[in-house]
């Protein structure tokens, strides 16, 4: 499924977001900041990183999957079965 | 997706195997065995529900979700993010 | 560190529920129950488990690991984080 | 417990990496590449981070906390494990 522009630019932002994060974690461990703070910053990203994979397995799913199956091509579902068993180990 | 016999009688033999883990962990709380042997066991039942987990959502898939698109009714797929993004979190 | 005997009982409380839910499981995938009602179920054992196993992991690292170290032991930190290691990926 | 040199080398350039790694990530949404595609891109910096992570916890329990608990100071046990359980949750 397309995103709408909307969508893709709600989502091009989070991803600058989480890449500002990732450069807030490389000065914080630049500048010796204390350990469980800098902790607390790469679980704040990480968190991220794992809403954004959501969100784009979501559209996915919506949209190729639910299309390829309408035109008889069942495949898609092993594929993304692969990608969510990644996503949970 | 009906399972197979085969594959019905596997997947309960694995659950009984994750109970026997779990009744072993409440046998070593009980003897108050060392914390981190208790903790192996912990995590491998922890390790063995997740797998139980992507097997049933893999035939959910391969099953029930393609034949419902096929006949039209892709609403399914929003019920098995919901439960892909209950596992992630 | 020793459970006191509340905390033991709870403790042990909580597993059994686990144990139940489990059996829930079988249950179900016996009773070809539909899968996503299944899943939230070995979702809420896995959640749970996870629980007792940060319990644990608390205990040991307020009691043990601490005491420990008191006594010059630094290597039960190893350990511990390997435990976790575990638990984490 | 401070990082050498090299520990502190190495530790900044993997974050380095996963910056890469987000930067490549909007590229791809940008060029609404394959879904899947995207999503592997997503699992790798989220892996990396968990590594990042787990390193920095490492550094923190060998170093920070044993310290601290032989200068008869343990309240740095619970700060670490609310940090752990925000990384399991």
């Amino acid at each position: 499924m397309r995103r709408t522009e909307k969508e893709q630019r709600d989502l091009i932002n989070k991803i600058k977001r989480i890449e500002g994060q990732v450069r807030g974690v490389q000065r914080m461990v630049e500048e010796d900041r204390y350990c469980i703070d800098i902790l607390t910053q790469v679980q704040a990203a990480r968190a991220a990183l794992t809403q954004v994979g959501l969100a784009i397995l979501e559209n996915h799913a919506k949209g190729c999957v639910v299309q390829a199956i309408e035109q008889g091509d069942a495949s898609v579902i092993e594929e993304m079965l692969a990608s969510v068993r990644n996503f949970v180990k």
